[in-house]
């Protein structure tokens, strides 16, 4: 089959692989109709974090039932399904207990979480595909209905929609509550229409980018450009002086001041001025335990110096880390299905699989408009 | 001052009493600018509930804070207020815990209950009148912004909104979630408005007259008539067999079929049908521990028997009662603030005080199109 | 293989039968080592609940996996196992949730829930036998400790240690709550033994049979002997008028007063005035939809004439239904473990395989002292 | 009156001030029988956090009512009260949201927090004194039983025993979980206390204090002392590699090593090493926004460089701050008066007021067995 295949540090290439097989009883193969890229692809992509030579990228997949493995009873050859980008065994003790992102089985180094075609997170490859091989199929898949209608849209369920809702769930949005969600990549801008359906008085999205901003007005919230606005002062304006009840982190240590400058506590001290005591702040944004390329020395260890004592001085609650797809997935669908969500407004670019290497260095310099770029392996 | 005075069984009357004043150092007298009639003062009305003649009317009340006792130290003279139906002493345990519908002071007879204006609430006179009396106010009052804006629907506060949103609460109503609310009168649409605004995929409502059902729809639900229509066999066919997540019983047990017979069991029945295994009803319709009027031997008594044995046998939760109306009038207001609820789309009448009589005999009779009438006591 | 067959009403026998085989590639084959039996498995045995002649019995089981399907990952050969009594697939919305007690696929009558060896549960065989088929053994086993320390204890896991667990987490008993739990059963103290480790400030049980209430004292609950002692009375006046918090309904529609006549409201509505306004209650005593045998001509029908108006009254919460074992079990193993819990202190009697007869029959009469049977199949 | 007054850095004395008078309609005038010394007491003793001379200390009391200001309702002349460490309004947003160590309206200097005798928390004169003026006393104050009995438990009530327990609610303790606790002073005691009250089922406590660890050891935990010990070691290698589920930070950035070195980021970074991914730490030891006196430039400023990239790579939710007593004393109460909770076993001392001076100084010295020291001003 065809896929992207990683060759090192800035170059990925279309070839031909071996086909995916059935494995384990458990597994199903899925023809691929939508693979994304996503934001965190570029992590491996600009050589930031370790990728061997060979793996087939993609973790944001969707796609119809090819085969099953002999001891797969609930999904059939046929359906239409949406992969979730965490690869689960649907019966270790966080998997049962729905913390499918720190599956403590899956992952044969041990570290708990795996997914498809990203370093760390196991051998198992990607879905930028024509085929995709899906362990614990049973427990991993999304049903979808059939035919092709509001594809853009459940192609979103694999990872940021659900991601961007795990930063409102993290940050306790609920009816009413007022909310600031910094950074406005395809996974901030998930949060603010996350955050919309959860009934948020007030949504206010931070970034620098006018294009990503004008999306935000699209779904609801108050974009503020931080390039030329102080977003403290904004917000707490906004608010009468109070703050918001909720913040999101959608941009990770890897932040940007709008003269290009790395700052990797710049979103968290904003985020904790903002946020009223007694808030909750949701960090789906990465910090890593360790990096090496990062901007300073405390970062690239892992340490961020932000103003925690401000966190413990405001009663804050802080949640992190990568969203369980499948604790959300399911009401996400049925919120597209029922017209309620539209996350496919994000969309840039809609691309056959052999437009990938191009798709990838231009989505990495940030290329005007290359907000969101789907690749659709059958054309 | 003029107000609505309850005389007797289908008997109000607008007159003059003396103006209430400061009894306790924490009370507060508030000049109404609106006072709505609710279902609720119907029993009263009908004399199903036992009232004293000579009782002024109306716990859906909001205004100007025209006077406060030398203890208010949060509320000032001028403000404009909500104030909540349920009168809460703020120090008990059930109100320090968030059930001000259940304080254990407010009411002399030592019932956990107590209100404006309505049997078994205790002596606070009611405010369809010019001015009243809000006891413990630092606590009770809800204060709007300044100015007439939103008035019809920052009137809703007082009750029917929160209440409304208390059934979808119980109902635990989240986003993508399918949802049946029985009942289209006031609290049912605005249970219907509350389960949009918390991010429900799907929405039915269930009653006979098509003019609220047609607001229901306005509201964004699939209406249900049930003189026409099997909500059990429609509610099922439209979720593909499976039932819905949440029920809201906003009905309670003076429910009639359309042939005009009460049957006091015939809407939960209906619900525990068409809510799924694992699900929850929440029921803000009234069941009351007995009522010589009723229409069956056991709901004079309080007995219901309705289909429990299918609760237990579909794991069922069930949450009863009044709402604690502070517990969300705070955040619904934010949400009328920034223009995302419009509680006010069930407001069929406005009127001044002195046609109290004749709207409320018009409003018992279910006159075509009297859906929701607002007093405005200063015209 | 030996087991006990279910012949007819008052009729089981322990007979040969033939050993259960790996039917599906996820199955497993536990050599049961203790199988209770259960207060629940008297419906079928009295002729109340119909179950087809031939049925092995038997739904409390543990023991060591004897041989594991092929697509079995998670479990081994020579794996220590409580079985919970729930079958769940572990991959529908109901299993996925953590409902595993309302699985959607486990049952191919289509009814939402199944079990071993018990009525309208499924074809599943019960464990009151040497070997027990497991299904999707991966997601429903529980592992244990190997050898035989804690078997009295780790056996409770299967059921009634969670299902008293249970009723204490719908009517949310949390640190210094006070609780009242009708039924001093083995569900019924188990419950009492939950609340005390949830940190319950008082605890009453409520039973007629001294011998029982006796084992709720060593839980360190009040006794409360309704023979002799008016139970709303007695919990009233021993919280200062309050009423509990929560309330444990651990009987069911079977209820019998002092003089042995069977009232199916009488419990419910001694719980719905000992409890608080604002309280919960849990309801895991049976309740059901129909029973031609029961009591009265409501409920025969699953129509139980509680006094439902003062539930509404005191605006309390009611959960219900079968527990989710999964839920809980591994939790409760820890406690056992760690020496924190002693459910066994309620076995009293433990009796070879082909010792069954005899004890249901005396089982069946409650024979004195006879609270709980285990039966060892290896002796 | 005779009270203890900060007269400057490592200077209080016990002197004669005047009576404390009813100030507001609301407040009331408390004669302590108890007011204890708390180790925070010691921040502003050391000159850590800057005081004004003058300034009655003591934010740990406890006594009978003295006088009741015109507008109090709820509390009488004669009763017996725990007095929480937070002074709050009870109408505010914060205060209504139980979130009373937030109060927005106490602290005339705006700060969302106000104490007594306390730095930055408002001109409260504290209450190691003979009498107390308490604002907004019917809702701050908690009612004891009258009598002196439990007085050395009751007494815990007004600070470290709830703010223990708050760092076991915010670390998210129930029925089985395994829990890390830093710290063996008094929070960290009644934090390992609060975890066996919640049914954890294994506790750990760290700390170099021996005669700390042995308390920890009276309640029910694991001493682990790190002087000797390595603690992530330890706790790793009892939870089978796992780590535990839910981690306190029971110290602050205030951290000694064994040799006597401040290092500020110790006792966090341990606890995310301890904590297993998707658990949960509640930190109640203080971070301040900043200090002059820390140790490292970064904790100067509030800035504290754990491995919080940790943090986000195991998902783990953190919980900050001060406790809001009064969400949890009345349960905790009930604890003490039916024989549950013991938190008494930590004191160390009882004296009278006028060795206050020199408790202050043997205290700050961490002299040998002085734990928990508490001041009868009645003798």
């Amino acid at each position: 089959m065809k896929a992207v295949v990683y060759k090192g540090p800035f170059d990925v290439a279309v070839e031909n692989v071996a086909d995916p097989g059935i494995e384990d009883p458990k597994d199903v193969i899925v023809r691929i109709t939508t693979a994304n890229i996503c934001g965190s692809d570029l992590h491996p992509y600009e050589g930031r974090a370790p990728l061997d030579a060979g793996m087939v990228l993609g973790h944001e997949n969707m796609g119809v039932v090819a085969e099953t493995g002999p001891a797969v009873d609930r999904i059939s050859v046929g359906d239409r399904v949406s992969v979730p980008f965490n690869i689960a065994c649907g019966t270790c003790r966080n998997c049962v207990a729905g913390w499918t992102c720190a599956c403590l089985r899956a992952n044969p180094s041990g570290r708990p979480t795996a997914g498809y075609g990203y370093p760390q997170m196991g051998p198992y490859w990607g879905g930028q595909a024509e085929y995709l091989r899906v362990p614990w199929a049973d427990f991993n898949l999304l049903k979808l209905p059939a035919g092709d209608e509001h594809e853009n849209d459940f192609t979103m369920l694999s990872d940021i929609f659900p991601t961007g809702y795990h930063g409102a769930e993290l940050a306790g949005v609920t009816p009413g509550k007022t909310v600031a969600i910094f950074g406005a990549g395809p996974v901030g801008l998930m949060a603010a229409h996350s955050a919309a359906l959860r009934g948020a008085a007030q949504i206010f999205v931070v970034d620098k980018e006018p294009d990503r901003l004008a999306l935000a007005e699209k779904y609801g919230a108050t974009a503020i450009n931080f390039a030329d606005t102080d977003p403290v002062e904004a917000i707490t304006g906004a608010t009468d002086g109070a703050g918001v009840d909720c913040g999101v982190e959608a941009v990770g240590y890897q932040a940007h001041d709008p003269a290009g400058q790395e700052h990797p506590e710049m979103v968290l001290d904003k985020l904790v001025e903002v946020v009223r005591a007694t808030g909750r702040i949701g960090v789906v944004g990465v910090y890593n335990p360790e990096d090496p390329g990062a901007a300073t020395k405390g970062a690239k260890e892992g340490r961020y110096g932000f103003n925690y004592g401000l966190v413990f001085d405001k009663a804050i609650t802080m949640g992190h880390g990568q969203c369980p797809v499948k604790r959300y997935n399911h009401d996400l669908r049925d919120l597209i299905i029922r017209g309620k969500a539209h996350p496919s407004l994000i969309v840039s670019h809609e691309l056959p699989l052999d437009q990938a290497a191009d798709a990838y260095a231009r989505f990495d310099r940030r290329d005007d408009g290359w907000t969101k770029v789907l690749l659709h392996p059958a054309g």
